[in-house]
């Protein structure tokens, strides 16, 4: 399309200007790659894919429920032989979406050159791993499934919970999402989080670490921050944060990446709608945290914490 | 796949250990299913299917609302045909899913010996009913669209409420799901109002009651509970919460399942964004709940509670 | 089907009593009508399509960030190939629907004549210059999600935050629908910030004027109205509203639209999660909002304040 | 994409040479369009799709027969609403259809103005007629289908032959198709003749005519020509061929279009497979004309021609 | 839509004359059945589907064919997982399709009333024989796809004959479909072969009784009636026939069904391309068939028949 | 799934016998690799994938004919965006096929160790001038459809033609089969030819040589051998046969592959339908064959063979 060429064009109706545009386009692309350092790529996006992370979670939670999130027409005689295949296809889904992120993560380290082999294995080795782990996170889960249906007078069975209840699906994700963050793919592991909180408005960040038994009601709202630890057979309700305080920053004032930041909830607590948790603090054993109570500084084990509590206590709110 | 066969076979590239997984996924199901009494299930799920209980819910969404939630290329000549026809589909995939739920309940119940007759009978009139409730269900529906369009100064036209405010989305789902749930189907109910709340962040129980003219603006991270009853003309905020004080539990410490333990919301009432509302309160007709407000005790008719009045009148928050 | 004719019909199974219900449907329909003096549209529905729509901003979010949100096997090679194409069906369905909205709008203008040739034209130059500002936006964009990569110490790479933050998704779709907003294209406008919200819980009123490097992080909850004002480098945090605090009425009690009636957020500004701000007031440069503060007043440049800060300093809430 | 950017350009990996080939490409086009007179088309294609017609006649096949060929869920309660609602549909997408061929005919025609308003009102009348037609064309096959049941000892069922005999679907396809022919669009009608030809290597041209109780078995290799005519009650077997002896050319040896170049087929004629039937000949009623016949001579009324008479008779073939 | 209703609804646009043509299309369907004896059928339609036929094919193929015609990703480990999952799958399909033949049967029997259960265990027997005999299948079709690769110069692999022959696609689809015709399933079966025929031009009744190590090259206008039976090691080439020569009828000059009225081709024969055998005639063991050639008569074991020992040995043709 | 296991599990319905099922298949799978001597393949199948074929196809077509076979709302302004941005799509996804051959052919040939790098490079050189040939193959397809238009009195317009023609359809299969044929790629191409071979009934194998001006008519039962050669100009009309007359065996009755088996058609020579063509013989230049003939014997420059003119020169047929 030189300018040669098109001069000699016949005149046809330029709509929109395509050309034109189209070249601002690629101007403006141009002047981010350059500003940000980006190589100029020549060989494709090789990034993983939202779409394929969303089928291989959705294919996965078949396997692990296979009588209830599998397909709707399965039988017991061929239980396994689902299990069986749908694993496979999906861990050797995950396996190239694992190679994906490892590559990018190799190339953003000072470009240094890419040992292909290596990477193979490693992302071999992870989803190995991984495919390991899931008999355990069944059973994880199935202590989700009932910490919902005995904490909630609404739930009707352990089926309604598994089918309907958005805090089991944004568990589901979380619990695949902790195992592959732990494994170093945080691309992988976001997406997976990120598919959970637009379907739910929960927002787990795939670095907390979470115990057994854990049940969120509700849930849209719900943020739990990247370093936040929370026990066993914790209950927390809609709108509640688990968030940082403040940031840190270096000298030169840029944001430090990596410190521990969000609040450590301890064994058999509950966390009542709208609380605000900030910094790293430590919510003692067996404590009531009330709504909308905005929380700065650690609690001791078996505390009853209110919004009336605090003004009394502390005079003045956080 | 004996242990015989096993042994003869050619060592294949064992790339993920299926076998062992899949068996060790097997164990966990079945540590599952004898914990809590499960059946083996040998005929299948039968299991009502979200999947199939969303294309039931836009078939009767474009059933109630034609031109603007049918589809786009209907014109006035063939509403009548498309009306019908679309019914009649949507009505006999429902029926499928009711028989479902009704079978489900029925193997709940001890394990009672299912009458398939009597349940395809109940179905079959279930559907019948509801069939016959949809008109009544559009004229409900006109007023919520009039409430939305009054209520809001940023809408232009009521298709513009029909087509793009979650609000109505909501209530749309809410008035079917909440006609099947009075019907006896708490699970198909429970997932119709869960499509809505994944859609719109508005979260509104099946069970509970409510009456014409209802808005909800915005409408992330609202909660509505199992019990509450609201009026007619009332108009809600984001994040509003018509939620349950505390549970009762019996003496062995179980939570008490159907208690009634929401608010009922009179008429005219309108509740700001935020505000929290907790227990079997009453806010009493015409009243005003300001944004943020956290209640816990009934106000009378009239009311017009700010978070400064509230602090100035009970010295301390509830 | 006459009377007649149904009167000599052989008594078929009549499962859902089809021809009453539609009967009954076409009723309501008509009442509804009737009341709110809509015409019988004989010709069609001829409103945008929120899946068009969706379809729309898919194609354009990939011909803005090609080898971020394009296909996930593009190179660079044939990037402004793939661009291009992209563009030219985004554009000529975007007219498609332009005219849509502008016919819609001009019947609703007490039933006009529709002059069909200028509403094309209109139409196209309306899609030309949001064309010819597509290059803009992208730089804008790229502000933002520099700006959400610097805001946030989780963040890892600019790819997890173009490919994974919910707060970038919102502003994409957010910039869009503002050009479109202000070309007169509201119903279109709102159907885009619509997709975003579902998505995300972030609600966008495509009205809102939002300068460059903007970050909403986590995002559930957030609601911007129609007439707020946010200048350049603000950050803002889940449930975060900046609304209205009371709408103006006209004497017969109608509520009075296209008030100003939203904040001013000036440069620089951060307003933490679940921060509520009311009414058209003016957030000064450089201030920061704390968490859960219920703000209706204006504050002065670099403030700070937080919900300690007001009760002490006004004595009241709100 | 001039050639002075071309020049500044990293050189990235240019592994299909696309601007090179792009720039051929374009070339060949050129040299076509010019070579063949044809405009530049600035508008666009304008074309029927055979995708669209392909949709089209499966809606139509639906609403002839709603309880064979409908969805498969359908009563007969609602049949009539289906038929409407689908014929509906079927008719609108048709009419768009129509124009675009009315419209790429006129552009043919010598590149006269297009009269716009002239061919919409056109297109109507056509697609009206067309609708008009459907139950004089669904009686006749009625007749084809019984004539099948009757004309093949393998037959069961009409059931069966209305849900499995290729020779249906062809004279289904053909009817439509011979309709639309007669109303001037010659282009959609074979595309619907060429779509039957495809699904069962029957190849009918729309402009035959073919009279009632009309059977063809297997049919893999039935070839029909333009001008054919065929009488009721006529049965033809697989490989028979309706053709033209030879091709009429004017002075300059162009081929002459129009000419009545294939034969007559009378009423209650058998015509075995693989015979071949050439020229402006006719078959005189009820005779029956032997497999792999060649016959390019007329034959009387209740003629039984075999390969040995043809042999026996005229000396030698053809 | 009584009378009454339409006068006095307002004059919309009539485009299409809706209601008068679906009524004219009501009143032929009405004709129809009424002539043809038919019943109302108030219950719907009950009859096998072409679709899920369709579906069911793939399948199976899939599960006999893991590594060619199964999912391309499939790797050996878990061939035995994807087959026992998409084998339960397809079987429960099936059993769905077999039991609406079997109902649709029973009620074209007299209108008998259906004895519900019977039916069911009838086609839970066949569905339970049909996946005892796969493995006997498979091992059949293995020797096909190896006559084919031996039959034919051109094939380079058993995989080319596997993936791209049409011969051995026909083959597949016959050896499932005779299996259900002798099981008393003539509908079902005659879709699977019509889905073969569509795609490959050669239509192969189901009822034809085939040996192993069968092979049809290029295939075309193959044509084999439902009584033939044809031995071990055959081979055969396009378009040839093995048809009936006439068709019986009884005293009322209806036509018989059910005679043995197609050839039988012993084992080792070869039929070359247009041949066209015709009657209850017998082929002997190892005679080669010439291209065209015209045959109503039994040949001896070892015979070598071409166009031209025909005429010589008996004068004339046939 | 030991026996142990087995034994322990509780009896459940045991519906089709899966395990034993699978296993049986097993062994059939088993049998057949070994006696074919195949590897087990542990890595996966590796082969190219006809549906991908299919779609690479599809792609190509529309990057050949933009206007008229590429999306039905293109416009000129972007038919280059749109065929560069298809053609790169069409030849990765083509790369990654033609890879999966040639690494299928390494592992035939002798199981030698694969030389992966080798593989992909000549994979992208193969590529590489199939691209650069696409133009070329353009131009000749113009021919193509010029012929069509010239030699058909049906015909209406070029556009008639390219949008309707199955010959035409069969033609652009063809031409990109056989660049790929003579590039190595045997299994590919013919995956393209049997595409066709299914849509049309026309077959004609990858290898055959084809010049410019081709036209086939109708086409159904059309079979071209893979050595045959075609001249400039040539016509040819349905079941036409260009086939061998025997194959070569060697020693040991094993067919000889690759011999030059099938007929030389020379320029501007018509072949009616039916006529069978057998042999490695020539078609002088110019002859014209009569429907229905069968010649296995070269004829000279400018004959004129009918079936009558065979009879008489030679005395016999074939």
């Amino acid at each position: 399309m030189s300018d040669e060429l098109n001069s000699k064009r016949p005149p046809v109706a330029n709509k929109w200007q395509l050309e034109r545009i189209v070249g601002e386009l690629r101007d403006a692309r141009r002047a981010w790659r350059s500003s940000t350092g980006r190589s100029q790529e020549p060989g494709g996006r090789e990034l993983p894919s939202r779409a394929a992370i969303g089928l291989i979670v959705e294919s996965l939670s078949g396997a692990l429920f296979p009588m209830r999130l599998g397909p709707h027409d399965l039988r017991q005689e061929s239980e396994d032989f689902y299990v069986g295949h749908t694993l496979d296809a999906a861990l050797n889904n995950l396996l190239a979406q694992v190679r994906l992120e490892l590559r990018h993560a190799a190339r953003q380290r000072a470009g240094a050159p890419e040992a292909g082999q290596d990477i193979h294995e490693r992302a071999q080795s992870i989803v190995r791993d991984f495919a390991e782990a899931l008999p355990g996170l069944r059973r994880l889960l199935d202590s989700d499934v009932l910490a919902a249906y005995q904490g909630d007078p609404a739930a009707r069975s352990v089926d309604e919970v598994l089918l309907c209840y958005p805090g089991i699906l944004a568990v589901i994700h979380h619990r695949l999402a902790h195992h592959l963050y732990n494994a170093g793919l945080p691309l992988v592991a976001r997406m997976i989080s990120e598919l959970a909180h637009s379907a739910t408005g929960i927002d787990i960040h795939p670095g907390a670490h979470i115990g057994e038994s854990f049940f969120i009601d509700h849930g849209t709202g719900v943020v739990i921050g990247e370093t936040a630890i929370i026990g066993d057979r914790v209950r927390i309700y809609q709108a509640v944060t688990l968030g940082a305080k403040r940031f840190e920053s270096d000298d030169s004032g840029q944001l430090l990446k990596g410190q521990l930041r969000h609040p450590i909830v301890e064994n058999d607590v509950v966390i009542y709608a709208g609380a605000t948790i900030l910094g790293r603090i430590t919510i003692g054993e067996g404590s009531t945290i009330g709504g909308n109570v905005w929380l700065t500084r650690s609690v001791p084990k078996g505390s009853n914490v209110t919004q009336a509590s605090i003004q009394n206590q502390v005079g003045n709110v956080g």
